[in-house]
């Protein structure tokens, strides 16, 4: 529930428009929101500033729809990560405004443009071409959140010279999110770098030993730069979103 | 190397107080000194706004105390970390300045009174009585990095209520640090109450398939909330570090 | 073997109306049948006061009929589990009585109503939408085992507050049992609210390191609360019967 | 805080022996203690119906009397769990009246009496000889809480005769804890034989492959009957308290 | 090469039918045959009693029957495991002779009757309806190995009177070959109720913590039975061939 | 129990030097002798043909005393394994007619000499020179056992000809015990140049990946030779006890 | 970026045909190539000796030609591996003069006839006829690399004699790559006969504890060999690779 | 043996000093020397090119003396490996000639000066002050073997800067030896930098998910520069010895 939707029906009581059983009734429907499949908690964007985000794994295309239609009435914003794009074209026939990306598999879908409210920008790096896709989830829930955010992609430590090519970008960013699969090495050689905070992002690129992710977590939770933190495995959305309230702060 | 310590040797050589030979050769033998055991990185505390901390374990007193002795000379604030009581008596015996903080396992040497850099204020929470230890070294990290710091120890999830008579503070934090061992509950519950980032602590308590701590990392890194990333078992520095770095955005 | 179709065989025998020949005959028979692909124990239901549940995974459509067809000569309730739709539908053909619950993948056939023999009232809580399925299964189980059953699905731990909006029906139930997957902090939670026994099943969802179930699985049996005792991942069944006799005592 | 004591309390304020603000007072504080290295939480007997257990493990001699001494004014019984003879002794000089079980390495002290409040026998069965100091944990706790306990120890699956020579007391009882190491085949062959719940206990006895207790874990957790629940590795304690607690339904 | 058509050759060469140059030739040629996907090794069943077995898994069905074709002229009986019933069909178009056992997915082809050459009698136990086709690869390879195999499937341990039931067979074999999934508890049963040697073989039956056999393969490692001993996840045809040899001593 | 000694009572009875009743009385007394700490089953000898055997490690010197003086008074035989030289030293001074091996850890006392009952010869070895302790165990329990054995030590695979320097004992054996620890490639090289069946025993000789012993169990299960089954990690004394049980078929 | 290439470039500008503005940006520009889903690092042939090998999983066809015609410009050979027939016949369409090997999955595309750079002879060894494809991998790679190479498969320790045959052969290797799934053994056994570097390769063949290829990789880093090295699992070309560059010091 | 003593033993033999039956008797002697406790292999300095190292761990210093000065007679060289300073004193107190590296806990002992055979210089990089030790291990055996050896220490990837400071060192080495815990990523950045071959050591150094060095271990394996070739955790001396043929070709 966005803030000022919420402004609109406490200003209706207070000139009279509507009752206070009417808002009453309102406010506490929308609280928590039952429909079968799922509690709604509207109550979120109040709480964490931020709406709830459809997880769309596990969903069916008629499911997320649903809980978007019941979203769409108060929140400015809606996000829905992990859809793959026969899924996509079937949910976004009833929300023909909202966005596909294709590269990050998520949806979005905003009533205006976002303000940005964060405080400086946010960086992407990633390791290899693979890895293009979290990258990319982070990248958009960043921005979806109002941030200004920069990419820099297949900037591995084999060829270290390359991510030094990026260095200016590396110097001004206010955080960077740090995204690598295989041996995982990125986030401690970027953090050893910069004074900012790093968040890290293993991927389940690789083969063999990379254990579908795991080196990569583990190295990372390893790194002996200490301005690293580290979300789960091809978790891009939760480092775009802890990126953004970090700089909001 | 802080800061000033460059200012005045540059300050010197505009005055002529020293030869430009003079000046550059001892900012080059600072760069990074190599005392057989280590390379001291005395250009670290430019590039990242705090000095390299000493990690105790595993080292002699004497080689903690050799490079105290010689990051002292450039150095506003020296920590060391997991220092056992016996080898920190000897450390002191060097260094009476220096304070030992028994539970934490640090001793802090300060020149100065800490000035206090953060925007707000950060928390640290303790699920129990067992993980006070990493909890008081995440606390101490944070308060020597120019942060106030606020604590509170044994709230685990086994009685919620605890935990929400602490709902003013948790709600006042600009960044919180949760602390558990176990089944590593506490920051998932404690992120889907706040905006702010959390970041989570997991520690070695427990026993059975507590496995160390990795049940407590690995359900950590599972959290439902969006507003946790994860550091290392037992890291209370790194978990300090990170969010001293976080409250200065 | 129902209670009342052996006390038939004996009133017959007393009554003069079957020979002890071939009673004897009849009742060793029933011991244990063989089908050729399974040793169908009928003493069970004698011993342990429920027929054997048959595990629909692996089984052919076929096979799961030859069994039901055996048992349903004397047993009042049959239950089947783990069967798809498609499974389902060629059972049922023979078995037009019986009922499918799609979402708890189940087969019921009974030949009355359940009695209900449970003291108190059961109830299954589930952490996330996707826990449904396995949540489900526990709820026709003790359903079907002759107990009363409530639910809440999708109160979670990242939204504390959904939890407590349901505190009377938790405080009513005799037995709880607790469905989550990822970080499986919920059961914890829940247990440190009542002084009642909770089951707590770990589900396969998540994604990363939630590794199928297995840190859902250990952060449950790491609980800091001490009512609460753990089936296998996924085993919504066995939660439900366990819950039922722990009813029953 | 035990309930008769809150009675007292109570009565002195109707009876105007007390006013309400002393009352208000002693309540308020009483509800979690703080004594530095722990919250008591002395609103746990009312709400779970048995005091807070204190772990001893990692405990002082010292914080484990001082915990005893806030608590011994208003709770009838204590337990403490997994104290060594030395510790135990040093405790023991300051409540002469509590009694330590070597081979549980547990301390109880009581006011009174324990009452029986359990309404059938539990029943508690070891594999091996190295398994009864779990055993023996579970046992006292359960007598400690108002049951009536059996145990018998040594009865492993390598000789099955000596489990069927105790057929009767196995039947006969309410509520079972089966405690195995090494391959942990034992609850399910108990629980094969009884209608009742089994509450199965891994113990880290074994070597190899046994994994500290883990391959008894999994093998009980996957257990062929139906009428199982699993606690942590060598917890004892965990499963006397959730036996109790079934047993009073 | 049997030993049969290994002393043809060499009769011809004493009674003068082949020259020596022509016997060298054909026996070194034999030695090890080369057809490019796979070094034939001839020299086996006179080195181990028994010709190399052909592993199905990963070959075509043209790759098993060529090497079927060049083992054919000197091999008295060829096996074939971990066949599929389409592949098997299209070997068993150019060797009609041959048969397919459908649930032990196994192909046999052989010259004449199987002499016995076992001492006593292989029994073959499987836990579970599941384990069967395991349990079969065993009694076929068993039986083409000459020995005479008798079987009882499905006798669990959670229902431990059938096993009973079978008292006879099992204390009349000479070797016996248990097969178990999930909790892997019946080889440790069945040993300790006979002095003979028992071949435990673990199934990938099972889900949540049964880790594709795991579990059950540790079970058996840690027996606490003597007369135990053990192969690979649901390596039947290693059981059969074990339990031949043992029983050929 | 000694068939011996169980005739002599027989005898007593039937000559009437011994009344039925104070013979049922032995004989009942005997069957599961409770000393307390343990359960012993004399009944065991004569059920499996070998009494049971004492698992020394954590059990006291008084305790092992107390189980071997139980066991003397019927038992031919008595074998303690994992006993530390201290501990052996306090039971020898009460048993000085018994024999402590040092290598192997084992105490072992006899009341006469033992008679050879196997068929042919085992054959232990040994892959290197830290694998020695769990191959005399081996060596001592299977000679107890009444076999002929041999043994050779420190013939790894990384200098092969060292192996095939003992060709003709490697042939002569009619089982073989094959110990290694580390990459635990011995067992598929020997099995590979034997008809005979191999019992292969992973030690825990290692570091690194060496995983305690389980790297090596984990290669031997993956041999790619067919006679070979494995025993829990450092088992020597199961491998010498399952080889003799081969030996007497 | 080949050196004659290069060399041409700089020729051009000694000699006028070019400016030296031109050089700079041709330079410049193939240092690092930008197409959107690649950075193409053209100064790798330079500073490693050879060009950036294209890893085809996870890239469709299109994207491989894309790259594969940026290389081809600047490169005298380029390598992919990982891929599949199908998407190897698409992108043959466009480099008709490119060669796919079917069992390697490579594509090889080199503008002349490579020239022999190597010192002495590398040799590629294989276990099993499963291992062929890894084994090829690495022989095509090492043979494009300039390189002689030879290659004997299927010579499992099993039937260790199969390798002796091969003496001469594996004598006379200056490199030798060792190929071997399931226990991981052939390594150990061919390094102890060798004075040369052996290169292991761990593949993903075999079942049950095979853990696809770790039980493999673990044996060979616990070589009792010291002259071996070991890559990731099934990384034929990385061993290809790693045994060309060690053949050229 | 080294091949001067053996070349002494032709001449004697040619030249009519010593008969034939005594050069074959000491011959035959020396093949394998059988001292009780070791199979000492006399050959492998022919076959090999180097003596048997003796690993130290688990050995007694008498054991090492014994096995010293078997060896002492034949060999130019001796290595003691993983031998602490109490026990190294020992040792040699009967060789005073032999010399302790206290931090590398190596043993070296040799009759005359060491000759450089090794083609360019092996460089020796570790990540860490901690991981010194097993860098210096993998120095001294490079060493011994005949290679001029350099080495750099404490430059791992957090100041990568520091790395860039020896380029001129890391180009110039023919063979290089990178060491590191933790997060394991230095060898990837520096093979990136080199067209040589890299040997990585992975070590046990870190806490909590280092695992031991397995995650330094996996993130080496899944390298992704090709050049890097990887030993068991720790082990410098494998890392040296290798280096060293490597750098013989």
């Amino acid at each position: 529930m966005d803030k000022g939707y919420l402004e609109n029906i406490l200003k209706s009581v207070s000139t009279g428009r509507a009752s206070v059983e009417d808002a009453l009734n309102t406010l506490t429907h929308m609280h928590i929101e039952d429909i079968d499949y799922a509690h709604i908690d509207h109550n979120r964007s109040l709480r964490k500033g931020f709406p709830e985000v459809i997880f769309g794994e596990g969903k069916t295309a008629g499911q997320i729809a649903g809980i978007m239609g019941k979203m769409a009435v108060q929140e400015e914003i809606i996000l829905v990560t992990r859809v793959d794009e026969a899924k996509a074209e079937e949910v976004l026939s009833g929300f023909p405004e909202a966005v596909y990306y294709n590269d990050a598999r998520m949806i979005v879908r905003k009533k205006k443009d976002i303000l940005i409210k964060g405080r400086g920008k946010i960086l992407v790096l990633s390791a290899g071409t693979s890895d293009i896709p979290v990258a990319k989830e982070a990248y958009i829930t960043a921005q979806a959140m109002g941030n200004e955010v920069d990419s820099v992609f297949d900037v591995g430590v084999a060829g270290i010279h390359r991510l030094f090519d990026h260095r200016k970008m590396i110097d001004d960013a206010s955080v960077l999110i740090v995204v690598a699969g295989m041996e995982g090495a990125l986030p401690s050689v970027v953090a050893g770098m910069v004074s900012r905070p790093v968040i890290a992002v293993p991927t389940s690129i690789g083969y063999g030993v990379s254990f579908g992710g795991l080196t990569a977590l583990f190295a990372m939770l390893n790194s002996c730069s200490s301005n690293v933190a580290v979300v789960n495995i091809d978790n891009g959305f939760g480092a775009g979103y802890m990126a953004s309230i970090i700089n909001r702060i």
